[in-house]
């Protein structure tokens, strides 16, 4: 039976992403649309200026949309997708849990809350449990679950596949693509024939997702993981994907080859939107580059190539599609799991 | 007195360069230009596919050019620069060396070869004195002196201003513009809406490199510097200006503010290409960004910012013009410095 | 019972996008490959640089790639594919043409030349009956056919749907993607943040070749349309997609209501490649945009827009994918129709 | 003696191009900056977020920013720029030119206003005497400037050469720059990889006051030119520079020859910000180029090339840099022209 969803905040640049990928889902219905005031009672097509390179779905286009609401969604929806801003979800989520849904969420509020779940289905399902813990603390009906920033789902599947061999610590450099930012995120001139040495608070949610998601979950809270991540993010003129540049230190000797396996090997899952197999290990090292390999596993693979030793462990890049893998892909695979865990 | 100048490879990229930093130097003439046996004899305007933004200056347009070969040039020559693709320039250099001429070499070949000075004035210019070794070793009576690669020297001055805190560690990720491989050296097709995460042997050069110039001289070799370097090196959709990723782990304790300081404190030199200060450092996160600040000090100043502590040390971002501080512009140094120390 | 096709010039940047198309075609086999000497006799995943956006097929990696010579072709080949450069082209076509092969060719060599069909399915299909003339007149057994250049084929539906309003002159300009110039066609540092005002030969093929496929055939000859065409062609910073601007002067009154309704109404063809409407005309004064528009109809179907009235007719906007629609798309829909027609 | 002026508007992209071509200027002595009600009172440089590639002048930025309203500005100001939005300035100049200001204005508002002067100096310098009719009609004391959009500028002269061959028609597509839109005007979503068939408005003032620049001025009013002129305007990911390309139908014979010696021999004016010559004509096909010609005469040069002959006149390209001779450079200019004039 298809579970009926929903999108918060669908008009956006996410949201555009949340249709497509939920177009012919297998199992996901979409039954619901919100936006801003502005946009309620609009259809679709009128409301949303689309920007994404295939064409609304005909049934979606005809869609009215409501107000981020909980009054103005219909109760049977079993989970909402959420791409609100940050902001705007801090104070719309909560009244959503309270009335009872549950939200798959890649806003960046709560993320590191103690009691919300932040999960990479391939990496860390188990930290769903944290919901029984958000459900006692916060005397809510519904659940909250959370993906990482576009950035630190890039990484953390290869430093997931490195943690075998003792992972110590991490510089992180990227480079990250536009859509990042959103549709009107950075300006041409800005960016043409340039480069932006900072994204405002990318660093730290690097820094501090990542060791939450590589954290251990002992049924009560989830201790981080206690390797060292520095990251310096920057931005630069391409459109999706984003490349990242990693140094890792390990406790354990490693080969390149080694680690290669290591990320080959690393398991997948069996939901309707995973790749088949989580991180494609390049040889050629001049690969993987956002153009040519943003789209591996319909943007939802994570690609990594040029590895080398280095005196404490190893360096290479990887890279993922940063509005698919790392934001509306991520939220939409989460709803997946939490359907599989049979939370919905 | 004037010091009479000629440039070896003078049609390509960088010899433009040369001839554009030339254009009114205070105390270099410039009176011979070679090229390949192709342009040898055709006047410069004619050889020469003239791509630098101001127009070829009169007098050098008329300029004829001569091959590549020590017949080919003037006795008087009291300098040489040289922009020849290094496997070129590995078997012609030493043609010139013999035959008596100081050359200052922006080419890559023999930068690690222990009697050849690689130098940044304001770095290292005692390293200088390896000419005596030099010419010794090989019997040469002219000298060959080298600078770094571009993405080297863009980093150098800022660990030299950072090993007075002792440093011990640097893990580097560079976003390198196009202008670094040569006019041909990436099609668009390879690098619009893309990055590129390997660029052939830089990454050894930076790592090897920056040890040698950050190295001690005793008279009679250089001793590289113990620090572990590790670079990853990165091509982006960028016309000019490296822009560098640091890493840097320090055995002193040092606030982010002491390295600000002692960055803008490292002291400059009295040369006529040198900046007023070696190295700007931005307060503001966002800065520097190529387009933005690769021609601050007519494209010799290094620029910083974004400086942060981490765990061993400190991160931050520093750039350079990687075609005038990170090539013309530094062989055009070094000669200076041979000028002004009696070597020619 | 399936086509058995083979590609000249199986190796480059329109060799791997007949590949791509040819990658599950309803009645086409791909069952030969060549390209230069020195790539002959390697399998094609190691003579080729595969650049494309989607992963070779597997069978084709495999294949063995045949030297361009038709003693290198096996006999029960139906239709072979050529994207020679046009030198290449002009020495080797007439080889296989004798040899007895049908080829649809997409090289500029003999587009204009009396005896050859320059066609375009949807516009000009009866033009293939020259066929019959260049057989009586070069003895040939086999048959070429070729389509336009990209930059004209993205026009000619148009100005065809408009000629019921009795086309006399066209000024076009247009607005063309690097990857018409090939991959290594155009360098990074010629055209980031820049455009160039010319491509050699490209004004005369559009001014030539569009009268010849609005031309009327007498089953003897092709008589030019008497239309006078104006081409000035310049190179942008955009990857796929050629925009261009038209302003098309009418002999009788139009509307740019019955402008858009031609061109809506213009009828398509029943080939397995061909898209269901011609041209695609937009509303919305701010498209076609090459990014958003130039995959229609899997990169087949033409765009149009920004339709106004000019004094003697109309200016309106048109895009095409250049590398599909307006390469191996085009000579792929040539061989449709060939097979189609009974030439082969 | 110095001519005192102040700029309305000072804080924007072509406010900060006012600052940075009046630094130094021989004979206007900057004194007064106004801005919105936010940035009256502050400091420059805490007003504005500076985005030149100059420095701002140390003077410029310890001024204090005033409100943009007349009784804000010092009684000594002899001449006022203005780079206000249309809809601010179509409220606030007329303010200005009550209180007796001179003002010389890029704002868009009142270009083709009857009594209102449109000039380029070295196009129709003596339209300035249509401030005599402004004064009578609207009793002000003041005088209001115009200069034309850059896209119109970049045109004008190359037209105005051709106008002793009789100029009849013009078709004209523009390739043109995204700082024309100011630094927030266009997002480098809609951009990179892109180009964009419309800018609103666009159309109608290249082919409106085209005419009125060329028009014939008899002491009461400008009759507009005769000749037909249709444009078609685009933006490409081109960061300065407008590149246009031009189809001109002229009544008599004309050579491209010919026509290349008008525009050359097209006469400039003595004025401080002035080119020696007006129109750089380049016998290579491929120039001009945005961002290699660009800056030819400090931005204040028109460049043409590609001159070729049609059936009725000639086809050719022209550039100008948009934000320099296309905007403030433009008003500069005119301001100029008022003081040698005596109208200030």
């Amino acid at each position: 039976m298809a579970v009926r969803v929903g999108i918060l905040g669908a008009t956006g640049a996410v949201g555009q992403r949340f249709i497509q990928l939920l177009d012919d889902h297998p199992t996901f219905e979409l039954a619901a649309l919100t936006a801003s005031e502005s946009s309620a009672g609009k259809r679709y097509d009128e409301a949303a200026k689309w920007r994404v390179n295939t064409p609304i779905p005909d049934d979606v286009a005809a869609m009215e949309v409501g107000s981020t609401d909980p009054a103005d969604v219909p109760d049977d929806i079993d989970l909402l997708f959420s791409s609100l801003p940050s902001s705007v979800a801090a104070e719309v989520e909560p009244a959503f849990l309270e009335a009872g849904y549950v939200v798959s969420s890649n806003s960046s509020n709560d993320r590191m809350a103690p009691d919300v779940p932040l999960t990479i289905p391939e990496i860390n399902p188990g930290h769903l449990d944290l919901i029984e813990v958000q459900r006692d603390e916060r005397g809510w009906d519904g659940a909250l679950v959370k993906n990482p920033n576009c950035s630190t789902i890039t990484m953390v599947p290869t430093l997931a596949a490195l943690d075998r061999f003792g992972l110590e610590r991490v510089d992180v450099t990227t480079l990250q693509a536009v859509s990042g930012a959103g549709y009107d995120g950075v300006t041409s001139m800005e960016i043409i024939d340039n480069a932006i040495p900072h994204i405002g608070g990318e660093d730290e949610k690097m820094e501090t997702e990542s060791r939450k998601l590589l954290g251990s979950f002992d049924g009560a809270e989830v201790a981080l993981h206690d390797a060292e991540v520095n990251a310096s993010c920057n931005r630069i003129p391409t459109l999706d994907g984003h490349l990242e540049s990693v140094f890792a230190d390990l406790a354990d000797d490693a080969s390149p080859e080694d680690v290669a396996a290591a990320m080959r090997e690393y398991p997948g899952v069996d939901l309707p939107s995973a790749p088949e197999q989580l991180i494609h290990v390049f040889e050629d090292e001049f690969r993987p580059q956002p153009r040519l390999d943003r789209d591996r596993g319909d943007g939802m693979q994570i690609s990594a190539g040029g590895i080398q030793s280095t005196e404490h462990g190893v360096k290479y890049n990887c890279l993922a599609h940063n509005t698919i893998r790392g934001a509306a892909g991520a939220s939409v695979l989460n709803g997946e799991l939490l359907a599989q865990e049979g939370w919905i």
